[in-house]
C-alpha cells in the first residue's frame, strides 16, 4: 500500500454503515458536551495522575450529589479495572467474595478477581440478584480454616440481566451484611439506567448509606471511558491510590476522567441520558410484549431479553446487530437488546416496524 | 455551596494560571487533530474492546510504519499497565526481569511487577542503560532452583534520566539476550523523543528487529492516553487479549485508542511533536550549558537535568514548576526540566531570560 | 507451672484414650518400617533439598513400579501443597482448572489455587467424578477472551466421597482431554485405597498412560508425611524444582520423604496397607447394609458414608469419633467413617457390635 | 533391573561414605530423642492439622520458655514456607519488606516473597545486619503512591553470613521500627546457634519483647523438619491458620512437628545441640586463625567463612565437602564451613590436622 492510499483510506472515517447495533451501550463515542469540554480545556496545564483541578472538582461535585462529604472518590478507566482494584484492595489473602452466577466478575472478567488471589463464592440466582437467604447458605458452608472466609458481597445494579434492586431489598441486604461481618460492594456499570428506571425507588444519596463501596459507571452512559469508585466505609479508604497505581489504573492525564464526570453531573446530564436509554428500551419491550412474546427476565432498564422465534431472529439479524443470549427450545431463543444514551429513536421505530411485519 | 454557585465555578474551566510547568510531558490535553478526529467519528457505531474499525486501521498503519506485517499490536491506556501486562504475560512464575536501578518498573510503579508475582533483578547503572556486561553478572549470580531465573531484560528508550540507546548498543544487547535465552523488552513511554533525538540512529523499523516486545508511547507525546504494545516475537503472541482483559486493560471504547494512533501516525505527527519537544529542551540545555552549568546526565531528549545553585532554583520556582531531582552538595541541586509537544516557545524563552538574569 | 511438673506431663506421652477414631486416615503416626528406616539411616550424611541418595533411589523405584522410566518425580509434604504447586506450575495466568463441586481444591484448600491466580470452573457431580459430557459443557460456555480459558481437568481417585474411576472412564476422560487441548491431573491423596479396591481395574502403570500429572499419596496411607508428584507429560517437566522451592515445598531434609517412599514401595507395603484399610471399611459397610441402612454414595474404598438415624449416631458418638457429613431429613443423617492402614480390627468389631445392639 | 536386585540395593542403606561434609547443618537426620518420641507415640490417635495434643503441649511449653503466655505459635515444615506465609499474611498488596542484600528471602528463596505479590527493598550490608540508619534511607526514598510502602523489616539471627545481633542492636532496631510504623520480623533458621553464641547477650524471652514475629528454627538444629512461628504482636494473629492452609503449610499429621518441639524444649536439648555446633565451629576457626588466615566475616556461630589459598582448598576438597563462597583474588577464596548438632569431633580434628599439614 502506498502512503497516499493509506492516508486517503484513513481520513475517510465515515464509511457506509449497513447495520444498526443494539449490541451494547458503548458503540458510540461520548456525549458532545464531553468532547466540547475537552476542547475547551485542552491547553490548560494540569497536574498528573488525578491530582488535577478537574478531578478535584468532579470529586467535590459528586460528594455534593451523593450528600456525602466524606466519600472517598477515585476515577478509573473501566469496570473490570474498578472491580479488581476494589476487591483486591479490601480482602485479606484468604477472604472471598460472594457473587451471583450471572455476576460480571464471575463470568466476564477472565478471572480478574482470582488473578488477584481471591475465590468467588458463586450463588445461583434466577434474577441476577442476591438475597440474605442465599448469602446465608454460603456462610453456613464455610466453617473453618480449610475453606476461604467469605468477606464481601458483590452485586450489580442494574444486574447483568437487566433487573434492579428495590430500596427495601438493598436495605435488607446491607443490614444482613453488617450483622454478619460482610462488606457490600455494588458494581454500577449501569447504575444510571437502574436509578433512572421507572420502577426504581433508589437515589444516588441512598447509595451513600446502603453499600460500603460502589462505582458510578460512565463508560456505558455517555463517557468516552471512566468509572467513579465511591468508598463510603472509612475502614476501606486507607492508601487506595497505592492500589490504583499498582494495578495500572492511574491515568497520567487523569483530567480526562475528571472532566467527563463534571460534564455528566454538573447538571442532570447523567440521568437524562439514562432516561433516554430506558425509554428506548421500554418502547421496544412494550411492542414486543404487545406482540405476545415473553422475556427471559423482567427488565425496566436499558437491557431487555425478549424470547423470539428463531426465524424472526434470523430476519432481524439482516438489519440489526444484537446478541443471541440463550436457546429456549428448538424454535425459540432469547436475544439481548441494549439501548443507550445515543440510541436513535428512528432505529427503534424501524426495529419495531420490522418486527411487527414478520 | 448552592447548586448555582457550583455550576458557575465548574463551567469556568479557564482559571488564572500563575506558573508555567516544566514538570512533565503530560500536563496538557491532546493534539488538536486527535480531538478533531474524536468529534468527526463520534456517532459512528463501532464494536467494543478494540475490535473496532479504527483500532484495526491503526494496527495496519503501525505495521506499515514498522515494516513488520506480522507484528501483534494492542493498545492500552498507560505505561504501568503496558509493563505489568507484558511482563506477567511472558514470565513463568519463577522467572524474573532484569532492570536498571533507575528503571520505571523498579522505582515508580508501586511494585506492579512484583504484584504479578515476579522479582526484578536490579542492576546499578549510572546512565540508566543496561549492557551485556552488567546483565552477565546477574546471570552468573543465578545458578540454581533456590534463586529466580532471569528471563527478561527491561530497558527504556529514552531512559528515565533522558539518555538514549544507539543502534549499536541495542544490537549488542539483543544479540547478548538471544545468546543467553533472554527476552528483550523496551519501554517506549518516551520513544518518540528518543527516536527524534539528533543523536539517535535508531528508526521505528529497527525496533521490529532488535527487541522482542516494546511499546510506543502515546500519552507523553500528544495523546489523551494510549500506548501501543508491539509484539515481534511469535512465541509471545498467543492469547494476549486474555491477559489484557484479565488485568483490566481492555477499554470498552477501544476506538478511543485506535483513533489516536491513526492521527499520530497517518502522517508524521508523532515524530514532529517529539522534534518540537526535543528542540525546546535543546534550547534550554544549550543556554544552561552556555552559562557554565553542568548536567546530571547527558540528554538529547525532552528531559534534562541541569545542576543549578539552590538560590537560582529558588528564584525559578517562583515562576516555573519543575522537580528538584537530587541534592548535589550544600549549594547545588539537580532539577528535572521536561518539555513536550505542547511546550510553548515563549515559556522557554522566558525561562532562559530569567535564568540569565540571576 | 514448675519446670519439673512440665517435664513429667510432657514425658507422659501415653495418656488415657477414651474414643476410637474413624475420623480420618491420618490419626496415627507412620508404619513401623518407616520409623525403623529413619533410625537405621539417621546419621548418614546426605545432600539437601531432595538431592539425597534416598530420594534418588525412591524415584528410580517408583519409575520401575510405574513402568515409566521417563517420569519426572518430586516429593512434597502434603496434598494441598502438591495441588497448588502442580496447578500453578502449568497454567498460564488466564487459564483455569475444571473440578467437581466436591473437588478438594474447590472446597477444602482455603482458596489455595485461586491464591496462585487461577479460577476453578466448578461442575456439579453427584458421584464426585467428572465425565467428558460435563466438561464439554464448561468448554462450550467459555468462548472468548472475556472469560478464562479452561486448560486443566482436576480429578481425584478415590474421590472425596469414596467413589473410584474405572479404567474405561479414565480412558474416555483422557481421550476427551487430549482431543480438546486439556491437561488431566489426578489427585491421588487416596490413590492406594482406590487402586486396591476390589472394584478397581486400574493399575499404577495405567496412570503413566492415562493422566498428564498425578500424585501418589503417602500421608493418608502410612507415611508420616509425603506425596510423590509424577509428571508424565514432557511439556510439564521443565524447571519444576523452581516451582517447588518458590512455594516453600522443598524440604531441607528431603531424605525424610525419599526414605518413606522406599519403604512403602520396595515391597508391596503401599498396597497391603490400603487393602487392610479397604477391608476394614468393607466389614463396616457390609454390616451396615445388612442392617438395612443406605449410603450416600457407593464406596469400595476406605471412606464410607452410611445414613443412620440421629439417635443411633448420638449413641455411637459416645465411643467413636467420626464426622457427621450431611443431614438427610429430620431423623436421619449421613456420617463419614474412614478406616486406615492402622485401623484395628477390634475397633471395627466393637463398632459393629455396638451398632447391631442399638 | 530385577525386583530382587532392587530390594537388595534399597535395603542397603549404609553405604561407603568417602567425604565428611561441612556443607550445611541439615546433612543428618534428627536427634535420637526425637526418633524415640516418634516411636513411643506412634499409635496414639490424634487430631489432624496441628490440633493434636503434642502440638498443643509444644505450644504451651514454648510459651513457658518464651515467658509469653499470649504468644501465637504455629509449626511449619521449613524456613522458606515460614517466611512466605508470615510476610504475605501481614502485608497489604502495596506494602514491601526491607531486607539486607544477604537476606535469605532476597537471594535464596526463588522469589517466594515476590510470588505472593510483594517487593523486597534491598539494603547493602557488609555484615548481613540491618541498622536504623540504612532502613531510614529506604524510608526517605519512598515518598508517595507511585512507590511501594515499606512496612516490614526482615532480619536473620544468626545472619546468613554467621554474624549475630547484640541485644542493644535489636533494641534500637525495634525501637526505630515502632517509631516508624514498621513491623520487625526475625528469621530464626539458625536462632539456636545465635542465642548459644558466646558473644550473644540475647535470650529467648528477649525475643518476646523485641520483635513482632519470629520463628524458632528446628530443621537446622536437630529436627527432621519444623520451624515454630511465634507471633508476639496481637494485630498479626488474626486467622493465621487460614494463611497456613492456603499456602499448603498445614501438615495433616501436625503431631510430627509438635512432638519434635517438645523433645527439643522439654529440657535444654535445643540449646545444648547448638552449643555443640558452635564449639565445633570455634575449634575450627581458632585453628584457622592461629595459622594466620583471615575470615570474610566475624562469626561466633556455626557458620564460618575462612579465606584460604586455592591450593589448600583443593587439597581439603579431596576429603571434605564445603561450599566455595567467593573469590577473593587470583590466589585466595573464602569457603563456608558449617558445623551442626551432629558434627563429630573426630572429623573436626581430622580437618584441623589436615589443614595444619598443608
Amino acid at each position: 500500500m502506498s502512503d497516499s492510499t493509506e492516508k486517503n483510506s484513513l481520513n475517510n472515517y465515515l464509511e457506509t454503515q449497513e447495520f444498526y447495533s443494539f449490541r451494547n451501550d458503548y458503540s458510540e463515542g461520548a456525549h458532545p458536551n464531553i468532547l466540547n469540554a475537552l476542547l475547551q480545556t485542552n491547553f490548560k496545564q494540569q497536574n498528573g495522575y488525578g491530582t488535577d483541578d478537574y478531578s478535584q472538582k468532579a470529586i467535590e461535585l459528586l460528594r455534593h450529589k451523593l450528600q456525602n462529604a466524606n466519600a472517598d472518590i477515585h476515577f478509573v478507566s473501566g469496570g473490570t479495572q474498578a472491580n479488581l482494584v476494589v476487591i483486591s484492595s479490601i480482602l485479606r489473602p484468604y477472604e472471598s467474595v460472594i457473587a451471583a452466577n450471572t455476576g460480571h466478575i464471575h463470568v466476564h472478567e477472565t478471572g480478574a478477581v482470582e488473578a488477584t488471589g481471591h475465590k468467588i463464592n458463586v450463588v445461583d440466582s434466577k434474577d441476577g440478584k442476591l438475597t440474605p437467604k442465599n448469602i446465608q447458605r454460603v456462610l453456613e458452608e464455610h466453617t473453618d480454616e480449610h475453606m476461604v472466609k467469605p468477606r464481601m458481597v458483590f452485586i450489580s445494579n442494574s444486574t447483568e440481566i437487566g433487573t434492579i434492586y428495590k430500596k427495601k431489598e438493598l436495605e435488607e441486604l446491607f443490614c444482613f451484611c453488617k450483622s454478619n461481618g460482610l462488606l457490600l460492594y455494588l458494581d454500577g456499570a449501569r447504575l444510571a439506567s437502574a436509578l433512572s428506571s421507572q420502577e426504581s425507588d433508589l437515589s444516588l444519596p441512598d447509595l451513600s448509606k446502603l453499600v460500603d463501596v460502589f462505582y458510578i459507571g460512565g463508560t456505558k452512559n455517555g463517557a468516552l471511558l471512566g468509572e467513579a469508585i465511591v468508598i463510603n466505609n472509612d475502614a476501606l479508604k486507607l492508601n487506595f491510590r497505592f492500589h490504583l497505581k499498582q494495578k495500572g489504573a492511574l491515568l497520567a492525564k487523569g483530567r480526562l476522567l475528571g472532566l467527563q464526570f463534571i460534564e455528566l453531573f454538573k447538571e442532570n446530564l447523567y440521568f437524562n441520558l439514562a432516561k433516554h436509554a430506558n425509554l428506548m428500551a421500554f418502547k421496544l419491550s412494550e411492542t414486543i410484549e404487545g406482540l405476545g412474546y415473553k422475556f427471559l427476565t423482567h427488565s425496566s432498564t436499558n437491557q431487555i431479553f425478549p424470547i423470539l422465534p428463531n426465524k424472526v431472529i434470523e430476519q432481524l439479524s439482516k438489519k440489526y446487530l444484537f446478541y443471541i443470549w440463550s436457546k429456549i427450545d428448538g424454535e425459540m431463543s432469547a436475544i439481548r437488546l441494549v439501548t443507550s444514551w445515543a440510541t436513535e429513536e428512528y432505529a427503534v421505530d424501524s426495529f419495531i416496524k420490522d418486527l411487527e411485519s414478520f
